[in-house]
């Protein structure tokens, strides 16, 4: 079968033809249909991740149809997302065919095309880690910056469909919230925000969220900067008073059983036209575009998925 | 009455004749029988809370017996703490009579005496603010830092009641952790803490405290340096690779019916021999004797009981 393979930490990421997997106890052989990339394919392609193990097949998020295993399950559209496993220390999504655990399936809906419901793993898993952390309920007023990329808007909806009010921040005078100049638009708000979900990993716009939070404000982030400095400096005194939480989070520390769960678990959202609809802000490419994607040839941008249909 | 009064921000503490307070709907009249003397109380005398208003009689902590209010109320022995509202907006406890919202009485156990339950509220409910806010389970590996301190011992006791593995820490050789060479020390832990509850607000005792914990690990923190710099400065990339939450935590943000709560939801906990012992580690002082502490002419040391026995 072809495949997108990474030979080392230091090689550039090659289509090979490899062999199809083999299934064995516990798991399924997919036939991957579509397969989302993700910013995080990028940075493990360039090896930034020291768990990955070498040789391996790329790919996180997926889509397709059993094609061998458990009778029960063969012919099942399913889709999912790799956790810390596929494409880490065990083979990914880009390929023809994947070997993946039968408890890290999830049904796909049959409103979702195999293209959207491969736009959605991470997106979404990564978003409801966020709402989860940040212990968002009904009435709170959500804050999204980088509320235009993948993580962003699926919070946005998730955050929405749990009745909060959302103000989507992002660099534009469309925005709700205008990040051009952060620190002072934000720290300005009325009301403060009860929670931040902060997609931007820049170290300004984080300090800004800090400040703009409300008492009992939770803040939950998911990157830092690609470079320089990552040190963020905070006002201790400020942030116990105010009993503010600064919450990491990194779907990557989860296990794909774990990611297939969140998955299921926000099913009615998944099944809502909303998010519906952000799965079709996708362009689809071939596994030669998705090359030049991940070797740093070309940047990414938008919602790009490697179809095999 | 007696009560301690404090005129205005700037001024210091003194021991006025004061009308006895009259009672009102949803409030009792309780006869104060001892009241405990927290860090906080110093740093009120000061006039160091923007949110307190003059002139004020002062006291957080309290137990005593009803004197007016409802008959099913009058003639019970209670106890409780101030939350947000006595010694702040409104007056406190270091007086022969408080009034107190009905919804703020907690019964007093009959195992611990006046002395013993007046000294349970601050540290009580803040060292279950800690452990609720780091969601701290059966199982959990629990640093507590400045664990010989009043809040300290008190999550001590609640941690191991919990079902957790605690280590105390503090500066002495006979710690489980020693806290003289705090930084080496705490980074080099194992197994690395899932939960640490932070009581010194010493920023390099923070500071290491971030890097001891274990992946999903929860840092809850309850002050900052008294003076000098109050920036803590964290890697952004390390928090949120590792899922870490930093969590400030307040009482003084609390209702007083949310402290009472507190209270009860740790009956329990209250009614086991052990807290009964961390209760009795106390010293009675006069009226005399709490303004010296709290006019700063005699440090505070131990857990000191205004005693109007």
């Amino acid at each position: 079968m072809l495949a997108i393979v990474t030979e080392s930490a230091d090689a550039k990421p090659v289509i090979k033809q490899v062999p199809k997997p083999t299934v064995k106890d516990g798991f399924v052989v997919v036939k991957i249909m579509a397969a989302g990339l993700n910013p995080s394919d990028l940075l493990n392609a360039k090896g930034s991740f020291p768990y990955t193990t070498y040789p391996r097949i790329l790919g996180r998020d997926w889509a397709g149809v059993v094609e061998e295993g458990p009778s029960h399950l063969v012919g099942n559209a399913v889709f999912g997302t790799s956790g810390k496993s596929l494409s880490f220390d065990q083979d990914g999504t880009f390929a023809q065919y994947c070997l993946i655990a039968e408890n890290s399936l999830t049904s796909k809906p049959a409103s979702l095309g195999f293209i959207e419901a491969a736009s959605l793993g991470i997106p979404l898993t990564t978003a409801q880690t966020m709402l989860h952390r940040a212990m968002v309920k009904e009435g709170d007023v959500v804050l999204v910056t980088g509320a235009k990329g993948a993580v962003g808007s699926a919070a946005c909806l998730l955050a929405r469909q749990r009745g909060c009010r959302v103000l989507r921040a992002y660099r534009s005078a469309e925005a709700d919230v205008n990040l051009t100049s952060s620190a002072s638009t934000l720290k300005s708000l009325t009301p403060r925000p009860d929670v931040i979900l902060e997609t931007t990993g820049n170290l300004e716009v984080l300090s800004a969220c800090v400040a703009a939070l409300a008492n009992f404000g939770r803040l939950a982030f998911i990157s830092a900067p690609r470079t320089g400095s990552k040190q963020l400096s905070i006002d201790v005194l400020d942030v116990y008073r105010r009993q503010i939480s600064l919450l990491g989070c990194n779907t990557l520390l989860a296990t794909p059983e774990h990611a297939a769960q969140q998955l299921e678990s926000i099913r009615p959202d998944i099944e809502a036209a909303s998010i519906s609809e952000n799965g079709k802000q996708t362009v689809t490419v071939t596994l030669e575009e998705a090359v030049s994607f991940l070797d740093g040839t070309r940047p990414l941008s938008g919602r790009c998925i490697v179809s095999f249909c």
